[in-house]
C-alpha cells in the first residue's frame, strides 16, 4: 500500500505518527536533590550574576553560542506562498532538523503573527538576547530584504535570509565549477538571471560581489534595466543600477541571446530548448524553480547546453540549500560571529566548489552531494577563517 | 577539591561543562534522499497546507501541542531582583530541564530585551501561534499582573506565571494538608500572608478561592486594609476589598496574633519566635523566603508552631515549584487547554496534597517530595480533567 502513496501522502503520515519533528532534550541529569541544586537553584544564581556582570558570558553558562532561532511569518512558504504563521511550521522544524544533522546546530522555530515588517522586526529583535543567530526563512519579497536590513543594523548576532543568501551560495558554487568545466572566466561571462525575487536578487548580488561583470534581471516585464519605470520597486531600483551593463530591453528570449549562463529562480517552463538554442556555447543552465524546473536537463541538451543543474534530487547538479546553511551557521557559531558578511558567504562558495577536484569535475558532477560527509566541515571552516578575517568575529 | 567547593561554585563549573542545559533533538531521520523529501521539501508541503486549511492541524503536525515557551525579562530572577534578560537565561534553561524531567513537556527558554509591559506583550502574542503554552517567569511585580492578564486576554492558550501560580498550588496544597492534621476547617482559619509580591498576591487569590475566608496581606508598611493611602498600587487596592475582613491596621506582629496560619513570601528572619508564641494553637508556619526563611523551623517549633513549611530541600515539607508546573503544563497540553484557570489550579492542588494518605500524614509530611514520581502524572491528570469540566479543553 505503501507504493501507491505519493510522497505528500507518506510525508503526511510521518508528521501525524511524530508530531512535531523536533524535541527538547536535556544535556544535564536531575535525579536528586544534589542535581536540582546544581541545575536550578540555589546554585544557578551564580552562572546568572556571571552574566549579569559580562553579557558575553551568556555563551559561556547556556545555550545561546549554539542557538539558532528560525523564523517566518509563514507569507512565502515553499511555493506556496502565504499560507499563514501556524501552516510554515513543518518547514521550520525540517529546517531545524537540518541544522542540528549537518551543523550540530540547535535551531528552534518560531512564527509571527504578523506581516508587518516592523513588528517582525521588532519581534525579533526583542528575543535575540536568547540566542546566536536568526535564520530567516519563507518571508515574502520585497518585504524579506527590508526585515533583514533592519535586524541586521539592530542586532549584533548573525541574521540570514537563507531563501536569499544560502541559494546564491550554492549557485555561486555551482556556476564556479560549471566555468571551471568550460574554461570560461567570471570577469567575462554574460549571465541571464529570470526572476525577480528574493533568490534572484541575492544571487545577482553575490555574483557581482564573486567578480562577475555581466548579469542581467528578467522579471515577468522583461529585463530590468536603468530608467524602467513599469512594474518596478525600490530593489529593482537599486538592481537596475548595478546590472545589465548593456542596456538591453526585451524579454527574457531576448536576453539569453548570446548568454554564456542563464540561472532560472522563476516558474516552469520559462526557458524553451529554442531559447537555449540561441545561447552561447557550453552555455550553463541552472533551471532552480521546484518541483519543475524552467527546462528539463534532456530539453536544455537538445538546444546544446552543456551543463545543467536544479533544485531536484533526481537530476545530476542539484542546487540545496543544506550544503550550505548548516555550515555557515557552525562557522559563525564557531567564532561568535557577529554577523554573516559576504565575506563569509564567499568563503562558502568557493569552499563548496573546491570540495570537487579537477579530475572528479563532471558536466554532472559541478556541486557536492546533499549528504557528502565533508560538506559541513568544510564550509564550517572556512566560514569561521572569513569571519575572523573580516573582523566579525568575537573569539 | 570538589568537596570545598560552594554550590555556587560547582554549578558555575556544571554549567561551563554543558555550555547550556538543553539541546534540540531530532524525532526523524534524515539519512538518505528519501528521508529528506519527506521530512522537508517537497513532501513537507502537504502537513502545511493541512494547517493552512484548518490552524487547529498545527496541533497534529508539528511539535505545538507539547511545546512551552519559557519567557523571562530578566527583571525578577531568583532572589537576585533586575538583572538583565540574558542574565536570566541559566534558571530559564533550568526551568526547561525540569519541565522535560518531571512533564515530558518541550520547553524553549526565550528572554526579552524590554520592560515595558505592551512591548512584552506584544512579543509573545507574536509568536504565540509556535508553541502550545507559554510559561511566564521571573518577570517582577507588579508589571507582571498587567502582562500575564493582558496575554491572556489576547491568545487562545494557556499563559501561566509559575512564580505566582505554581507557589499558590503547592501552598493550598500544603495547607490544606496542614489543616487535615491539626483538624481545622478552612472556612473558620485566620491566615496571615506576608509579603505583596507576585507570590503573595496570588497565594491569597487561590486561598480565597479555595473557600478560605479570612486572610490578611501585610507588606513592609504593616496590614493591607481598605481605605490605606499610603504605599498602594492597583493590585493593592484590588486585594485589600477581597482580605482582611477584620479591618486590622498594624504591623505583622498585630496581624498573626491570634493567627492560624502564616504564610511568608518576604524577606529573612521577618517572623519571630516571639510573634509565633502569639498565634493560635497549632500554628501552621509556611516560611518561604529563600534560602534564608522567615524564621528558622526549630525557632518556630520554640514559639509553639506545630507544622512548618519552607523552600528549603534540607528541611522538612519543602514548597518546591517543581511538584506543579510540569504536571499542569502536562495536564493542560494533553486536552489542549486555551487557558489554566482557577478550576485547573484548584484541581492541582488537590491531586498534591491527596497523595498523602491520612495514614501517611504527619508534621514532617505534608507535601509530597520533589522526587515523588506519582506527582507529574496525578497533578496532569487532575488538571486535564478540570480543564473538561470547566469548558477550556480543546479535545
Amino acid at each position: 500500500m505503501g507504493e501507491q502513496l505519493t510522497v505528500g501522502e507518506q510525508s503526511l503520515l510521518l508528521h501525524e505518527k511524530y508530531r512535531g519533528k523536533i524535541e527538547i532534550k536535556s544535556r544535564v541529569q536531575v535525579k536528586t536533590k544534589e542535581d536540582l541544586s546544581l541545575a536550578y537553584t540555589p546554585g544557578v544564581a551564580q552562572p546568572c550574576l556571571e552574566i549579569q556582570k559580562d553579557v558575553e558570558k551568556s555563551y559561556v553558562y547556556t545555550n545561546r553560542w549554539n542557538t539558532c532561532l528560525v523564523v517566518t511569518d509563514g507569507t512565502a512558504v515553499l511555493g506556496l506562498g502565504d499560507i499563514g504563521p501556524e501552516a510554515g511550521m513543518p518547514v521550520m522544524e525540517g529546517k531545524c532538523v537540518l541544522f542540528k544533522e549537518f551543523g550540530n546546530v540547535d535551531a528552534f522555530p518560531l512564527c509571527i503573527k504578523s506581516k508587518d515588517v516592523d513588528e517582525i522586526v521588532n519581534t525579533v529583535y526583542m528575543i535575540s538576547g536568547s540566542c546566536g543567530g536568526v535564520n530567516l526563512e519563507d518571508i515574502s519579497a520585497p518585504r524579506c530584504f527590508e526585515i533583514e536590513k533592519k535586524l541586521k543594523e539592530k542586532c549584533d548576532i548573525p541574521i540570514f535570509h537563507d531563501d536569499q543568501h544560502g541559494t546564491a551560495v550554492i549557485t555561486l558554487a555551482g556556476l564556479t565549477n560549471a566555468l571551471r568545466l568550460v574554461g570560461k572566466k567570471k570577469e567575462e561571462v554574460k549571465v541571464a538571471v529570470n526572476g525577480a525575487g528574493a533568490a534572484a536578487i541575492s544571487i545577482t548580488k553575490l555574483l557581482l560581489t564573486a567578480g562577475i561583470k555581466n548579469v542581467t534581471l528578467c522579471d515577468r516585464t522583461g529585463a530590468i534595466y536603468e530608467g524602467r519605470t513599469e512594474h518596478m520597486n525600490p530593489i529593482k531600483e537599486e538592481m537596475s543600477k548595478i546590472t545589465n551593463p548593456d542596456k538591453i530591453q526585451g524579454k527574457l528570449e531576448d536576453i539569453v541571446k548570446g548568454a554564456d549562463v542563464f540561472i532560472g529562480v522563476s516558474a516552469p517552463g520559462a526557458l524553451t530548448t529554442e531559447m537555449v538554442k540561441t545561447m552561447a556555447k557550453d552555455a550553463i543552465i541552472f533551471a532552480c524553480a521546484n518541483p519543475t524546473p524552467e527546462i528539463f536537463p534532456d530539453d536544455a541538451k537538445a538546444g546544446g547546453a552543456r551543463v545543467i543543474a536544479t533544485g531536484r534530487s533526481d537530476f545530476p547538479n542539484q542546487i540545496n540549500n543544506v550544503l550550505a546553511f548548516p555550515g555557515i551557521f557552525r562557522g559563525a557559531f564557531d567564532v561568535r560571529a557577529r554577523d554573516i558578511n559576504d565575506e563569509m558567504k564567499l568563503a562558502a562558495a568557493h569552499a563548496l566548489a573546491h570540495l570537487i577536484s579537477d579530475d572528479e569535475l563532471s558536466e554532472d558532477y559541478i556541486i557536492p552531494a546533499a549528504f557528502d560527509p565533508r560538506v559541513g566541515k568544510a564550509v564550517a571552516e572556512a566560514v569561521a577563517e572569513a569571519a575572523r578575517k573580516s573582523g566579525v568575529a568575537r573569539i
